[in-house]
């Protein structure tokens, strides 16, 4: 299956893409592609339906991130060895794990916001990982069961405040809009060989990163096991696996993203993403907005 | 005010206490002391109720932690002049920032659990700050009013996994259980001076830290401020400001952690949290359990 949150930023509704590629509306199935939902009871609940008989969304729909209430979001470093090589950087003996604050989460095709202090903000195509049934030290051979399906991340990067500023990668990784998700959340069943999917990303059109998962140094199945001996998983959790080469700050000089610039991204089977840079502006991160359903409304 | 939630884990409901110490239940209030029932408008919803107007409930109910529904719970590393020296590491420049995983949090007298390849565990008592109204690049002048309240947060760490385990904090800082919050989430008119708070620590009656936040480098407006240029913070996101000296890993030689141990820790006016260590169990964090609630049930 392909899952789909479609709408409004905030208020998405749940989806899926039918077998002629369109949306259909899966609110009266569960209430969100999110959390219980993604469980291996919840994805049979929705396998169930018949999607012919669920109402068609109306083409054009703004697609919102592929999950919904992502609580931990977790990046890997460093996690391809040809990528590792362009950074300098040694390949790391075990997974670099840092996080992405949960509220950076945005939709594939949403404009991607310049942080306020922006210097060198970057691009980095990835394979993210979505948490089905929760996992705690789970074997590497069973961690497959606990994956929910995969997704496109642009895991967007602020390098100066990931690298110059004293410690701790997280301060460059979860500025608002910093994790497009989607257009799709694919099933496993689905999703072709995770050790063999191509991935590229374009910027104004021109490619800068071509490569494929095959170059990962740390596969999905030990990446889950591995996570899980330090954490608990919860079903939508996310994993995002690291990035193949091309990335700007590796480039000679490097290349940073400034407003107006395109990025354009996929992986093969996963769709595509499209997103445009924006200035900052002040209402985006402030107290009127937020990129997230922060839970509920008070009664009166 | 000082709130609480109290019942069962999970199923948390949020309460207040009373001018006589008792608890009372806040369910026709506010569905959870989370959200938007922390921002300036939702706590004052509840201010305008009489607390003698609400529901007893019953004594030696469960505390659960004063804060539901945590998304980004961050921690600030090396924060105390005299803990940086204690282990042999340079004040950093700024903030040194990593995460915890949402779902270690736990009830403030809650066991605490070894992970399964526990080698290093060690304590950490901490004024944790918790978000109120959204924050995205706010002045260190209007940083208080952002705030909720604050509350003691044990920053429960392994170290092997913290500094021995090939890149980012993050690994050791998360693990279930590692995050008791409580027992009360005491609002800024009640909390005293956040720059001169007594900090204190024992295991098994030995007190091991003896600190004030007064020996804090970075303090909590400015830490509320820093953070919130890097991501926004949401209504119910945890920041916890760092730990005095006194910690195992400081030792010479180091002490650790292990079953049966107790820990008890307490902050001027924020009440006192008391955790026993308890081994590794498989259902802890295994598939059948939960440290919180992960969104909804399926509708049938």
């Amino acid at each position: 299956m392909k899952l789909v949150r479609f709408g409004e930023r905030g208020a998405e509704r749940p989806g899926l893409i039918d077998a002629e590629g369109r949306v259909r509306d899966l609110s009266d199935v569960v209430p969100d592609v999110a959390g219980d939902a993604l469980t291996a009871d919840g994805l049979a609940r929705i396998r169930e339906r018949d999607p012919a008989s669920l109402p068609e969304v109306p083409v054009g729909a703004r697609l919102g991130p592929c999950v919904g209430n992502v609580r931990n979001f977790i990046g890997v470093g460093l996690n391809f060895a040809d990528h590792a090589a362009e950074t300098g950087l040694r390949v790391p003996r075990e997974p670099i794990l840092f996080n992405k604050a949960p509220n950076c989460v945005s939709g594939p095709n949403d404009d991607v916001m310049l942080p306020k202090a922006a210097q060198k903000v970057d691009w980095e195509v990835e394979l993210a990982i979505v948490i089905g049934d929760r996992a705690s030290n789970v074997e590497e051979a069973d961690a497959l069961s606990h994956i929910a399906g995969v997704c496109i991340c642009n895991d967007v990067t602020e390098r100066h405040f990931q690298t110059e500023r004293s410690g701790q990668w997280t301060k460059g990784k979860g500025c608002p809009t910093f994790g497009p998700l989607g257009p799709w959340l694919v099933t496993l069943d689905e999703a072709g060989d995770l050790d063999n999917l191509a991935m590229w990303l374009d910027v104004n059109g021109r490619r800068m990163q071509d490569g494929s998962t095959s170059t990962m140094i740390f596969r999905v199945p030990y990446l889950v096991s591995y996570v899980s001996t330090f954490m608990t998983l919860d079903p939508g959790d996310v994993i995002t696996t690291g990035t193949p080469p091309g990335v700007g700050m590796a480039m000679n000089p490097p290349v940073f993203l400034k407003a107006g610039d395109t990025m354009r991204l996929g992986i093969a089977g996963l769709g595509e993403q499209q997103q445009t840079i924006v200035p900052y502006r002040e209402t985006e991160g402030g107290r009127g907005s937020s990129a997230y359903k922060t839970g509920f409304d008070i009664p009166r």
